[in-house]
């Protein structure tokens, strides 16, 4: 039987998770959760509601709405016994937000995938083999160059922003310039605006350096990366070297794996789990013996 | 409460185990079972034994013993009650293996972990990940170069062989070329040697060149590496590019890869597992919150 899926959020990264359920072989669309209920073009023969429980039996929401309403959006679909997939960016807090949706999901007999992006998430799953491989050493983790949508909708929020861009750039040893461009509204005090940027907890800890432009619209591009290197030792041999490498579109990686992630909940106990404490085996499509026959 | 371990075998593979074991915080080492109970210097102060009933209580053994008699060993260990890791490294065959030992494991309520070393195992999980980011595409794995232990163990089993080294050598594309030198016995049939290499599963289907030398002793190195690379699809979006490397020594990774497993195997229920069904968090050492905010 088909997983029936909701996607609740249709900006970013809501329009890529509709694409993403559609071309999973064993999940079904069960229609799309928005505030605004008149559709564009594409969903066109989609169910779109104001709520996830106008949608009939859902098994699994992907929570696409912006980082920051994660928290409160899943709490909420979770308490209906629906699982929940977020992509809940703040490195810092995920474990706590895990703790919080863990005790809700095992009270409504649900299961809640936090943090099931690509940072964190898959590039945690591969910073965590490099650790198991050569428990000591040190892990550098540089992204970019691209576009963080996150950071970019922190600017966005900001009094007086138009529209906004933050672009990651890697200096190497997990150090990184961001490179924000700003279209102002009319008449807004840029050094306001400014400061705001350079105070805020997603930027505070790196360079940064801020641009106006007259049209954000010119410089989009969701192609994003990241290199994660590790030099490290396995028992008592030093110089083991791993280097992962991805160049990808960021908002269709991330939905993808949050799709992959909501066939894995509907295999799991009640309770909430980051991407590292379910079996990789469980996010695949497929008989788990002939995966082994072909991944193993 | 340590992790009482056994190492079972004391060639390649075996002398790295033990100290990996030894590197562990968590683990202890129970002590080592081969058949020749003479020790060499470094194992002054360990117990090496016969037979691992003589070792009393241990919780998990990592079996280091050529790849073909894995089977065999790991089939008489469970049946003592006792976890069992091994790095088995035969693609076609390790599914049937984890069914076997799966239904060994269930019977005297112990934990098998198949194919635990570099590929199968970590490889394995990385190209699980690939797959999962990215379901629709091709992953080529490209090995070497490096001295691939598993084929030169074949070659040193041929009669009339003294000494032997396989190299592998990535000719991109996931094709491989094996680079064979062989130091022959006094009198051997050359001929009937090269016969025997390029009619083993192990070979026949790679390009073989075979070279005879004085001594292979003078082209050992035990370093290695591998290239996983994956072009796919998230979603119904393209060219989303991936790319694994590592530069390794290769028995001391293994080892290492094996040791990550012991600690996992005390995590699971009875049966048999791949490195892809166990959650990538319980291979490694620590608080798993703490391990959480650290990786996540």
């Amino acid at each position: 039987m088909a997983i029936r899926t909701a996607v609740i959020g249709y900006g970013n990264i809501g329009k890529y998770a509709v694409e993403a359920v559609l071309a999973s072989p064993d999940l079904e669309l069960a229609g799309v959760v928005r505030r605004q209920v008149e559709k564009p073009a594409e969903l066109d023969r989609i169910l779109v509601v104001a709520d996830i429980r106008e949608l009939g039996d859902v098994d699994v929401a992907l929570i696409c709405t912006p980082t920051r309403s994660v928290p409160e959006y899943a709490a909420r679909v979770l308490a209906l016994g629906i699982n929940t997939v977020d992509s809940y960016d703040v490195h810092g807090k995920l474990a706590d937000l895990r703790r919080e949706l863990d005790r809700i999901a095992q009270r409504y007999n649900a299961v809640a995938v936090v943090s099931a992006g690509w940072d964190p998430g898959t590039d945690s799953m591969i910073r965590a083999i490099l650790s198991l491989m050569a428990p000591k050493g040190v892990t550098y983790t540089n992204f970019g160059p691209g576009m963080s949508m996150g950071h970019s909708v922190v600017v966005k929020a900001i009094n007086g922003v138009k529209d906004a861009l933050s672009i990651t750039v890697p200096l190497g040893s997990g150090i990184h310039r961001r490179v924000v461009y700003v279209q102002p509204d009319p008449g807004a005090d840029f050094e306001y605006i400014e400061q705001q940027i350079k105070n805020d907890p997603y930027f505070v800890n790196d360079q940064v350096e801020i641009h106006q432009v007259d049209d954000v619209g010119q410089l989009m591009d969701a192609g994003h990366g990241v290199v994660i290197e590790r030099k490290g030792v396995s028992g008592k041999t030093a110089n083991q070297l791993f280097k992962f490498e991805m160049r990808i579109n960021n908002p269709a990686l991330t939905a993808q794996n949050m799709v992959s992630c909501a066939r894995a909940s509907v295999k799991q106990k009640p309770g909430a789990y980051t991407m590292l404490e379910i079996p990789i085996i469980d996010y695949l499509y497929g008989d788990p013996e002939t995966l082994l026959r072909q991944l193993v």
